[in-house]
Order: structure tokens, then C-alpha cells, then sequence
């Protein structure tokens, strides 16, 4: 392989010659050999790309930074943004805490690229762009990383998290209303018990994804608040008048998302409650989505031996080794994914215990399980609306046996003969096989007549 | 022991003389002997006597419960409330996951004690009321159980935590203005950074708590809601026309909190998505204050030996075997609640996940981590308030050495010299153990005088 | 209330007059109000009497205390394993981290009672016993304590948790030998599979027991070391030589457990690895009791419209507003459990982590959720095993029928047709709602001969 | 893009034509968008080649595989662990949870890779060897997925967790032999205590590990049960006699590693303890490398306003804004290795409560968070070893210099003149700033030459 010699403040180190990365993404990569490479979620570089050129338009407009300067800056990240340069950050997650590499990387790979855009080769000649009194200007990596880690989680949940989640209340609040005239057998502790209708069971699920989006959308304002401005301890040293806020709004106006400036930087750099509470409101919907896909699966189950009460789509065989089966397998990766997620969400939380005094370093780890929550539950959820909830249909027959079955209808005699007398019939039904109807005239407590006229699965709805 | 025999649907039961529940507190006692009695909390209980006495107005306003049997069930319910009957409720948490005894200990509790105001002998004679057709009425301990819940942790939240966490807070915000002036070191990944001033450092803290209490805050809607009026599987079976609504005005009226109805009775039976969202808020303000504790005990370590910038109170002689010794027990007793404030979280995510078909039968596990962290995190923030952070002061001499001696003062330099002439300068008064401003003028980057005009820890801030 | 004066090295505290303990467990009293009182497990109190008769015995024989005091101070560690103390010790969890303070309330309570013991009346006199002098010779709190709650966990485990688990693994046992021969319906993904016993479906339950009784098993070694000898951090100061050694030789006498002395008291002390490695184990049997108990309530479900293969026993009257309805409660309680002793392992975890130099400052939160978890494992499994694996019965005729009904027996053509013929079978029944066998004869891949004797349940098993 | 068609019992597929993979690989590709590309993890699939090439032999030995197939499906296992074929496993963890889809994309690569290997044009002629009847003869997925996933970990623990543990260990156990003279302060409560070595501070994170390790080797008895043999449901439908034990013993041959066939496979298939069992020792050492290392970076904190008694290998710049700063960056990635194994705990518990009745649906997550941790753990240890660990050296005069300015030297007073005038000495030397000395002789309680002869910190250790 071909190298070339980069510098930094430690010595000269040996970088591959095809690659913009400088010294201190190469010693990032010789020191971190954990895990697979370029493990650094690519949302985040993308976050940084935003905010360099924010700053550097920020810079800019308040003096310390030249418009040929701004310009090269831009250019760069516009074609990181375009995905051109998605090979250059060979970083992992498991650096440093602070993210520091991976802020270089970006600083490093926006001066070399930059040089070349000017005209020059990497390598040769001064330095067009100088990483850190450059492209770094006005920043530190203590206030950049959280703000590459907010614009990336806040733009994953808006764009793919929020809008997956939706489609799929969308499916199931479709779903509720085709289904609310289907009336069938309740169960409580999984037991037989009084019934409603389809389309009551599926509004349920309905109304727990509302409660979900709109816990998750309470948790966008904390997120939308940016560290930047802050530089190394959320003082803002070395930042010109003016810099947080009007940083803050060319990112909001470059990513059209209402970001703003943190209001207290010191927790910003030191605290990332933010990701806590973003990651707290993905774990709730992950918790409402695993009562849901449980239930899906439980009342899909058979097709013989199984409760049957619904038909879900059959897309693959289901068995290597029992032909003809089908599995509800958009719940089970459904349901994996949720486990992910609660998982991910202990990962957050003591990620998030551990600041200690200006700075918590645990920011990569906190940002890259926040992001890959955000993202399953927003592809899983479109996934199952897709391939599952889209087609469920009703068994009738299956549903209509069910419920006349069940002896719970006796709860409706509870305001006409008391509850201690319906259990009476329903013990006797019970005990001897029979049906209620059975027992209730039976015992004398009402006649056939009263019988069919008070309970009637559709009026218990 | 005296006892007397008590009737359920199942038969016959022995029940202690002098206590006033029925048949199925009794058979419960008997059949979960899991860990020590009464770990139900005491809040469920309250929680149970004002929708109690709620239903009951409800039901007589309605039409389906005489004012005579309305008026017995306030009174006892009111007589709970005094804690007059707190030895009344012998059940355990680890019961039936839909709290069915508990609802039924509180129905025979109410039904034998209101036969005893009425002038009657417990055990003697017709009863008065019936628990299931009389205390029970318009009643399934599939909603009772969730809005006594509901009740609790409201009021527990408001009425404990958040004044404690707010508490907490405000002594946080007056020290922050009391230190404003206090320069101190800053220090990133444990390590001597940039100066900021100990109010800022302190300022940090206030924000993480205002943001934990907008957070909790934000919960509380959710909360609010309640599943009474959906009885057994959500639809209202049994429910007098316009009941769920009233109920709930009554619960608000007695209360004097904002209670309402649930929208969908379906979810608020079936699943518990509303504590999962509480307690994610909890466990967010156990994130902020596990930060906050830990960095007053690291900068109050010592007292001659660790960081020593805080002096903080020393309550209790602090080992039993070295002399003298202050430890920073608050900080050690909040940041243990911190930790069971994240295992509780695990512990209602998990059983919130497990709501199958129309009822999630985790209910007593959830409520009781959600009542056991209000409390810890309320009663915590006040003692560590009261005994820790109201006494905080400064230890101005070591504060003073210690920022005077960083070599990341240098840091003021870079927008003088440069970044990479300032690192050598902090490199080389690292390795031959000088001061900053000795090798700065050695190196000749600047004058003795620019370096004490540009190097101003208090500019620094 | 009457008071008396107790000094403690910070000055002078009013104190109950009817209570042995003395100063500093009426500071921490009054220092730490946080949760109900008295938290602190008397598991734990037991496993100090333990240790300080043991470490007085030691200290005598090493020729460090008289034999008048070695006598008093036994006397009242057995008072107190007697259960005649158990209100002398008031103290929460959530005090200091080390324990101090509950190591403090034993000497102190010792000190009085043996004062009293001894002839004398509290509070008068010099004291017979010094709390720290001679109740706590030759230890400190922060050997003691991590002492006391490895006594206490080590015997929960042993007389009562792996008890516990036993007696439920035996039934279980026994159950898959008498079920032996029930040939049912197996289902993978909650759908139709190839039919297995009952029998080795239980067997299924009792190797996951036995593998998680070994897997606690594993720990307890490591459980059975002990820091006592440490003193105040590791090494051992102002301790006899021989110390460590013997005073774990007196308490594997005075338990008659395999006490022995931890090999590095460094570790003693600053990291609760035991605990978390013991706690590990009892996650795994919570995971493996919540597979067997869900496994169950689901296969009792019904009783007409749920799967109802098992019949299990009828404890209570089920539902407070359905009439005759029976519930697997006992299902419930355990996994409840379950779902708990999954949230204590993060708090256990999260303690775990947070020692730091020669000691962590988690020990009473991590203790507690050790022994709670401990001891509702221990009991859950008993209550589950009596109130209902014990009575658990088939229901022969349904799970005949849902044998029967199953398509997935078409898997037994394989080897003779081939996969894709056999996949053909089953799906067309699956369309057609026809049996098996009319298919297969249908399409001619078998003739009716030979479906009968390939397709036989009892030898797919 | 060239695209073929595929079939399975589905129907027609269209598939890339440079690819191996068949119809089933190809529906779930489209029907499994979540989350990236490829995430099933590589290892499994390895672990997959060495059970088919197995599976093959055993079907050939006991006659029921010609040996012609066997010989072609062990030439495509042996180039798939070559790495020949890494990009032909293109399916996800969120797939169905019983892994079908990752087993048929195996047996569909190996039939078309065998199918050239003898000659043949992929998408030609009659397919050489079947995926269903001739790859996977005598397997499920339901089988051979947890034999796959229990190879794989028991692999990466052996090769590459443990031996990354073990090096880090022998490092920090030689650390400990070479400071075992160097006297310094011991802190408890992160407060000034009595003295230790610094090899004896080592010596408690060797014992650490040393347990880790014990604790981890404990679990690979129940990982090294193979689920093979067990086919769909446990009971080894469609297997030849003598399978399970004979492919067994082939798969510990191939591999070099002691596996068997899991004595219950009832167990094997429904439940997965052993990998919620290997997690949970992974987790234990986390929080044993979370201790470690957050003791190290907090003694080599500073290097001049912190702790600063250890100096550790500055490998990189720390900060993009403080020149000349250097920080604790592989403490920093150990640690947030912690938290993601901490959080991957609970994914795995999670997903291990959730089997249902013969399978459990959770086993791709499973695998991956077992896998992912144990990667994470052997990786960050070595990290930690040669970039941070190898190089630790003490400070010796800053290690001097704390542990002089102690009071809680005081403490080797106790024996002498008692607790409670130790005290005195320490709390007067406290208030008046003065040396422990100075007031010890002043109070009058020992003279000068007692106290230099008594209060010697090497002779406390």
C-alpha cells in the first residue's frame, strides 16, 4: 500500500495515500482495534458535516474566518453530505468518549479534500485549510460531538422513526374500523372473558402508539438543543460574540429543523439527558409494540390448534423441515428489535450516569445506541405495517365459534340476578360440560326467554 | 386465634376474628407466601378508597346504588384514608397480576366495616353490602386496579417527588449565584482543562434538573388517565350510561388533582404504557443526579489527598475504624437510589411489554417500582438537600492552587498563536515540569507581558 | 418520649431511652429519611451476630480481648439470631455505602445489651463494652459489612432459594414421568408443529432448573469468601496475625456453612463481584422460571376458547365482576417475580461497577436486591409448586383433538415423498380446509395405506 | 442487474444472478428491511458450515446421504470458512427469530456453490444437491440455528475473549509485582484512609479477573450442548438412529473444541440459558473492567490539578481545542464497552424469557448481543493492555507526597491510645491545619519519638 506522512502535534505518523484522513484519524485507527471497522455511525458524520459548515459560515460572518476558507469548507461537506466520502471515517465507536477522533476525522478529511479542491495536491505544499485553527475554528470536540449526535438522532427520528411509527398506527387505525362491527371473545390472564369487538381490541394498540409518538415527540425539545458554542468546558472560550446562536441557526437553517442554541452549555457537554430521555420515549414505544406484535401472533396462531382468530399474510415458508408452515415472522423480528431497544435503553442510561465534571465520555456509545433504536423501531415498524399488519384479516367462523363459547357471558345476569348467582350457572356450565343457557334455566335463576334477550355478545360491547 | 367463617363463589374460608376481610383476602394470604406480607403498598390502598368512594357517588348519582349504602362506603373509605385500617390490607405484591384480592380485600374490608357502622356484629346477620354487587358495583378489578394506581403515583409524584427534586433544585440554583465569582479549573475526561467558574459548573446541574422535572412533568397527562368505567375488558359492560365520565370527576373532585377519563379504555386496561413513561422519567432524573452526587464527592474528596475543591457537611463520624474520618454518605445514599431507580426501570419495561389480549396482568410489579422510585428519588433529593447540598462551600485556597497550576491555560493562547505552537508550549512545561509562562517566553512565542495579559484564568470564564 | 444522652466522637445525641443503640444510629436515623424505615434486611443484621461472636471468639483467642467480653458479646449475637432484637435496628438502605451505620447500630446494641447483661443499667456507668474498641476489634465497617451480606446471601441461597427451586424441579419431574405417554401437538412459533409428549415437553422445564440450579451452584464459592480481616482497606491493619483466617473458621462453624477466608481482601472490599456473579445466576432462573410459567398459563388457557390442553388448579374466585372465572394466578405471581428479579440484576450491575479505590460504596443496595431476589426465587417457587404445578393435569380429549387436527404431521412424509410434494399436501388441505390424508391421496404422492402407517403421532415422538 | 429465478414451495423467486443464494434468501432480503444490510453476524454463518459439513458426514455414515452430496457439501463448508463467501449472507438479524432464513441462505449457497463445484451452470439442469432434502437432511432451523449460534460463541470466547482477558490480566498481575513496594494513600469513600501498595491496589483487579474468568469458564459446559439432532420440536423427527451424538462428536472434530449433544433437546430448542448464562458472565467481567479502569484514569488523573499518582501512555492528542492536553482514551473505550455489555445483558435476558412452548423466537438478537459483547470484551482488553495497561508506571513523588499528608495514619494509633483519642488527634489536626504529629503531641497522648516509631505508613501496609 501507498502512504503518505501526516502530522500533528505528537509527530508524523504513516497514512494511507488514496485516503483525505490525517494523523489523528490514522492513530485512532492503530490504537481502537475493537470491533469492526467504521463502526461510527455514518448519521453522525453527517451531523458533523452540518455543523462544520454552519460554523464555517458562522466564522464568516463574524470575522475570523475568510470567505475562500468558508467556501472550501462547504464545498467539502456538501460532498460528504452527497455521500461521497462515506469511505473516508474508518473510525470505530469504541475511541475516545468524547468522540475527539472522530471530530478530527471529519476536521482532517474536510482540510485534505479542501486542499485538493483548491487545486493542490494532498500532501504538497502549505496546508490550504488547517484542520484544527480552521476547520475546527471556534469549536472544540466536546461541543461538536454532542451536536453531530443531536442533529443525527433528531434527524433519524423525524425523518424515520417518527414517520414508520405513524404508518403503522395509520394500518392499525384502519384496521379498528374495518373490524369494529366483529365482535369476539375477550380474554383477561389469557382466560375466557366478556367480549368486544376486533375493532375495540385494535384501538387499544392504536391508542398506546399515539401515547408512544407523543412521548417521543415531547422529547424532541431537548434534543433540538445544541452544545455548540460551548468549545472545551461549555464556557465558549475562543468563540467570537455571537457565535451559539447564530451557528445554531444556519444549522437549523441548512437542515430545515428548528435546532437552537442549548441554553446551558455546561450541561451540554457534561449531561446527555437529552439522548436519555429521547432513548426512554423509543424504549415505551418498544414496550407498546411488543404487546402488540404478541398479541397479533397469539391470535394468528394454529392455523388448527392455535387461538385462529386472525389471518396474517403469508410471506416465506416458514419451516426447512415441516412443508407448508407459516410463522408469524414480522412479529418475531419485530419483537427482537423491542428487545434490542430495552437493552439499548440500560446501554443509554449508564452511559448517561457517568459525566464527571465538564465532559461525559461515553457520547459515542450513548449516540450509536440511540440511533440504532431510532432506526430499528422506524424499519421494523414499516416492515410489520408491510408485510403483516397491512393484511390481517378476521377468521370469522373461528372468531364467531369462540366467543358464543365462552361461558364469561354470564357477566351480563350480573345486574339481573347478582354476581354470586352467576357464577352459580357458570361453575355448573363449567363442571358439567354444559352451556349456559342450560344451566341458567336449569337452576330456575331465568328462563330461555330472559336468557336470549340478556345475553347477547353484541349488546356487551 | 379467634375466627369466623367468611363466603366467596368458592366456599368457605376461616378469616381472623378481629380483622375485617372476607374469604378471598384470606385464600390469597394463604396462597402467595412470598416474601414478607403487606408488601402491597399502603399508597395502592388509598389510592382504592377514593375510587371507592368515587364509584359509589357515581353509582347513587346514577341510580343503581341507594344513598344509605353510598354514604357507609365513603365513610369507610374515608376512615382508610385517615389510616385508620392500615393492619387491614395483609396482601402481597407477587398476588395475581391484575390486583383482583387487593380490589377484593378492599371490597371486604369496606363491605365488613360498613356492616359494623350500621350497627351490625361482622359475621352476623345479612350483609349490609356486598363486596362484589354493592362496593364493587359498576366495578372490575381490571379498571379499579389501574386507576388506584393511577391515583398513587400522581399523587406520589406530586405531592413527593417532584417537591423534592424541586427542592433540591433551588438550593442548587442558589449556590450557583452564590459561586458565580469562584474560578476554577475545568476538568474534561478527568483530566485539567480550561477554567470556568464553580456557579457555571453548578448551573449545569440546575439545568439537568430542570430538564428531569419537565420531563417527569410531561408524564404526568398520561398519568392522569384513568381506566375506571371499563370494567372487565375495556367496553363498560355494567356500567350505568355516563358513568366513566363522572367517576372520574368525582376522583378529581376528592383528590383535588386533574384526573379524567381514558380515552381508550382498550390500552388502559391492557397496557401500562403510562407507568413505562413515568418511570422513564424517573430513571432520566436518577441519570442527572447520579452525575450531580458524583462530582461533589470527587471535588470534595480529600481532605488532603483527592481534589478537595468542596467543603461539605460531615454529619456522622465516618468509619468504624479510622478516627476522624467525614465521608460523603449523601451522595452515597442518593446515588444507591440512582441504581435502584435503574433496575425499577428494567423491572416495569419488562412488565410492560407483557399485557396479553385485554389485560396486562403485571400491574402490582409495575405499580410498586414505579410508588418504590417516586419515593426513593423525592425522600432522597430532600436529604441529600438538607444534609449535603445546602452546606456546600468552596475551599477557596485549593480551588485557586489548582487552577492556577493547569497547564490548559494555554488554550487562550491559540487564537494568538496558533493551536499547534500553543501545544508545544503546554508539551514542553509538561515534560520539564515549568510553568506555562516560562516556556512560552523560552520559546519566544510571547512576551512575559502579552502572556499575563492573554492568559487571565477570570477571562477565561 | 423518654430520651437518653449517647456520645458518639462528633458529640452528643438524645437517643430513645428504651433502645439499645446508641449515637451514630440516631444520626443515621435522623441524616437519612429516605424510604420506610427499618429497609435495612435483618438477613443481614443476623450475618453481622454472626460475625462479631465470631470475630470476639477470634480476638480472645489471639490474646486481643478478655474472655468476660468475648462471653458478653456472644450473648447478645445469640439474642439477637434468636429473633429478641429484631426492633433494635432501625437503619435504611439507603445510608452510607459502605454500611457504616448498620455496623455502627450492632456494636452499638451490643455494647448496651451486654452493658445490661453484664448488670448495669444503659446509659449509666463506664461502658462494660466499647462499641468500636471491643465490639468491633480488629474490624472495620468495610470488612464487616461485605462479611455480613455474603453470610446472609450464601444462607438465603442455600436454605431457601435452592430449596425452593427444587421442590419445584421435582414436580416438574415427576410431572414429565407421568405424562409420558400424552402425545400432543408441538408448536414452534406459536404455530402447529410436529406432536412431542407432554412429558418431554416438561422435561424441557426440569433441564433448564437443573441447569440453572448448577449455574447458582457455580457461584456460591465465590459467595463463601470472606473480607473480614480486611479491615479498613485490604490490608489487614490493626488485626492479630492469624485473624483472618480463624474468625472465618469460627463463622463456617457458627453457621455450619463453608465459609472461608477471600484470598485477596483488596478485592473484598472495593468490588461485589460475588454478588453480581450470584445475581447473574438468579437472572438465568428467573428467565428459565418465566419461559416454564408462561409456557403453562398459556396451555391452561380457555377454559373454552384458549389453547386447554392443561387443567390446573382453581385457588380462588378469578375476576370481581366475571362470575366463575378462574385465573393462572400462581403463573402470575412468578413471573411478576421474574420480571422484578430481571430489574434487580441492573441495580445489582450498575453497583457493581461504581467501586472505586479500596472500596464500593453500593454494598447495602446491592445486598438487598441480592436477598430480595433471593428470597422471592425461593418463595415463588414454592407457592408455585403448591398452589399449582403439583395439581397441573391433561386435558386428554382437547390436546387429542389438537393433535390430530395438525397439518404439520404431513413432516413425517419427508423421508418418504421428499419436502417439496409433502409441502405440497399441506398446503393444499391448509386452502381446501380438508384433511391430510385426503390430500395426499388426492394428488397421489401416497396411497390411503400408506398415510395411515407412515402418519402416526405416537411414533413421531 | 442479471437476475435468475429461483423456487421454493412459494413459488418463483427473482434473484441476482452473480449470487449464490436462492428463493428463500431472496424473500427475506425484501421482506426484512431493518436496519442495515448483512448484520446476521458472520461468525454464525461459519458455525453453520462447520454443522452442515458435519450434518453431511453423519448422513453419509449412517446411510442416508450418498457420499458423492456429503463430499460436495463439505468442499462448499470448508471455502465458506475460508472467507470465500462472505458476500452471499446477506440477511439480518431481524428476521424470523428461529433463524429459517440464515439457515436456508446456508443450504441454498451450499446447493448452488456444490452444484457448480460438480460442473454445472447455477439456474441449470437438475439441481445437484437439494437445499431442504439433501443440505439440510435430518436438521431443522430449529435445530441446527442454536447449534450454529452455540459454535460461534463458544468459538469467539475461547479464541478471542478469554485470551483477551487473561493478557490484560497477566499484564495488571505483573503491574502488581512491580509496585509491590511503592506505599501510597488507599481512599475508601473516595476520601483519605489508611496506606496500601499500589501492587496491592493491582492485586484486588487481578483477583477480579481472575474470578471473570473462572466465572466465564463456568459457563462453556452448557454452551458446548449442541442442539443438533433435536429437528423441530426436540424429539429428532426424521433423523437416523445414532444422529445426535454422532454429528456431535463430527462438529467437536471439525472444530477442535469439546462440544456434545445437549442431553435435553426439549431444552436446547425452546430455551436459551446458556447463552443468558455466558452473557451474564460477560457482564460480570464488564463491571469488574469498569471498576479497573475507572480507578485508573481517576489515579492518573491531572497532570496537575487531579489525583496524578499514576502516569499512563499518552498515544494521541486529547483535544482539538487544548493543546498539549492528553486523556485516559482506552479507559474511556473500555468503559463505554461496559455499558453497550451491560446493555446487551438485558437484550439477551429479554429475549430469553420469551420462548413459547418448543421454540424460542428470539434467537438471532440473542446471538448477536452474546457475540457482539464477547467481541467487545477480548478486543477492548487487548486494546487496554497495550496501549494503556502495559505502560503504567507510578508517580512516585506525587505517590509520596498524598499518602505523607494523611490523617488517617492516625489510625495506627487505635491500638495504642484507643478510637475515640485518635479521633481527637485527627479531627484537631483537621481544624487547625496542622500535622497529625504535631497535635498528637501537643494533645499530650504520645510523645514525638512514639509517634515516629507507631505511625509509619510502610509498616501499615
Amino acid at each position: 500500500m501507498q502512504y503518505r506522512i501526516e502530522k500533528d502535534t505528537m509527530g508524523e505518523v504513516k497514512v494511507p495515500a488514496d485516503k483525505y484522513w490525517g494523523a489523528q484519524t490514522e492513530r485512532s485507527r492503530n490504537n481502537f482495534k475493537i470491533g469492526p471497522a467504521a463502526s461510527m455511525p455514518l448519521e453522525i458524520v453527517y451531523g458533523f458535516a452540518h455543523l462544520k459548515k454552519a460554523a464555517a459560515y458562522t466564522n464568516c460572518e463574524l470575522g475570523v474566518l475568510p470567505e475562500s476558507k468558508r467556501d472550501l469548507i462547504a464545498a467539502v461537506c456538501d460532498e460528504i453530505l452527497e455521500g461521497k466520502h462515506d469511505d473516508q471515517f474508518p473510525l470505530v465507536i469504541w475511541q475516545t468518549g468524547s468522540g475527539t477522533q472522530s471530530n478530527m476525522n471529519v476536521n482532517e478529511v474536510i482540510a485534505n479534500r479542501g486542499h485538493e479542491i483548491a487545486g493542490n495536491t494532498i500532501g504538497e505544499g502549505e496546508k490550504t485549510l488547517q484542520p484544527n485553527d480552521d476547520v475546527n475554528k471556534s469549536q472544540s470536540s466536546n461541543d461538536t460531538f454532542p451536536t453531530g449526535m443531536h442533529i443525527a438522532a433528531y434527524s433519524k427520528i423525524t425523518t424515520s422513526t417518527l414517520p414508520g411509527v405513524r404508518q403503522l398506527r395509520d394500518t392499525l387505525k384502519a384496521k379498528s374500523e374495518a373490524f369494529k362491527d366483529v365482535v369476539k371473545i375477550g380474554r383477561t390472564h389469557l382466560m375466557d372473558a366478556t367480549p368486544l369487538t376486533l375493532g375495540q381490541e385494535f384501538s387499544g394498540y392504536v391508542s398506546q402508539l399515539d401515547h408512544g409518538i407523543k412521548a417521543l415527540e415531547n422529547t424532541l425539545d431537548h434534543l433540538s438543543e445544541l452544545a455548540l458554542g460551548g468549545t472545551a468546558v461549555g464556557t465558549g472560550l475562543n468563540t467570537p460574540e455571537g457565535y451559539a446562536e447564530l451557528v445554531a441557526s444556519y444549522i437549523a437553517k441548512f437542515t430545515g429543523m428548528p435546532f437552537k442554541s442549548a441554553a446551558n452549555k455546561f450541561e451540554a457537554l457534561a449531561a446527555h439527558d437529552a439522548l436519555v430521555e429521547t432513548h426512554g420515549a423509543l424504549k415505551q414505544l418498544a414496550v407498546a409494540l411488543n404487546k402488540i406484535a404478541n398479541d397479533i401472533r397469539m391470535m394468528a396462531s394454529g392455523p388448527r390448534s392455535g387461538i385462529g382468530e386472525l389471518l396474517i399474510p403469508a410471506n416465506e415458508p416458514g419451516s426447512s423441515i415441516m412443508p407448508g408452515k407459516v410463522n408469524p415472522t414480522q412479529c418475531e423480528a419485530l419483537t427482537m428489535v423491542c428487545a434490542q431497544v430495552m437493552g439499548n435503553d440500560v446501554a443509554v442510561t449508564v452511559g448517561g450516569t457517568q459525566g464527571h465534571y465538564e465532559l461525559n465520555v461515553f457520547k459515542p456509545v450513548m449516540a450509536a445506541n440511540v440511533l440504532q433504536s431510532a432506526t430499528l423501531i422506524g424499519d421494523a415498524c414499516r416492515s410489520f405495517d408491510e408485510h403483516c399488519a397491512s393484511g390481517i384479516e378476521p377468521n370469522l367462523p373461528t372468531i364467531e365459534k369462540l366467543v358464543q363459547n365462552s361461558l364469561m357471558l354470564v357477566t351480563a345476569l350480573n345486574t339481573k340476578i347478582g354476581y354470586y348467582k352467576a357464577a352459580e350457572i357458570a361453575n355448573s356450565a363449567h363442571q358439567n360440560g354444559t352451556t349456559l343457557k342450560e344451566e341458567a334455566v336449569r337452576l330456575g335463576y331465568v328462563t330461555a326467554e330472559e336468557y336470549d334477550q340478556w345475553v347477547r355478545p353484541e349488546d356487551m360491547v
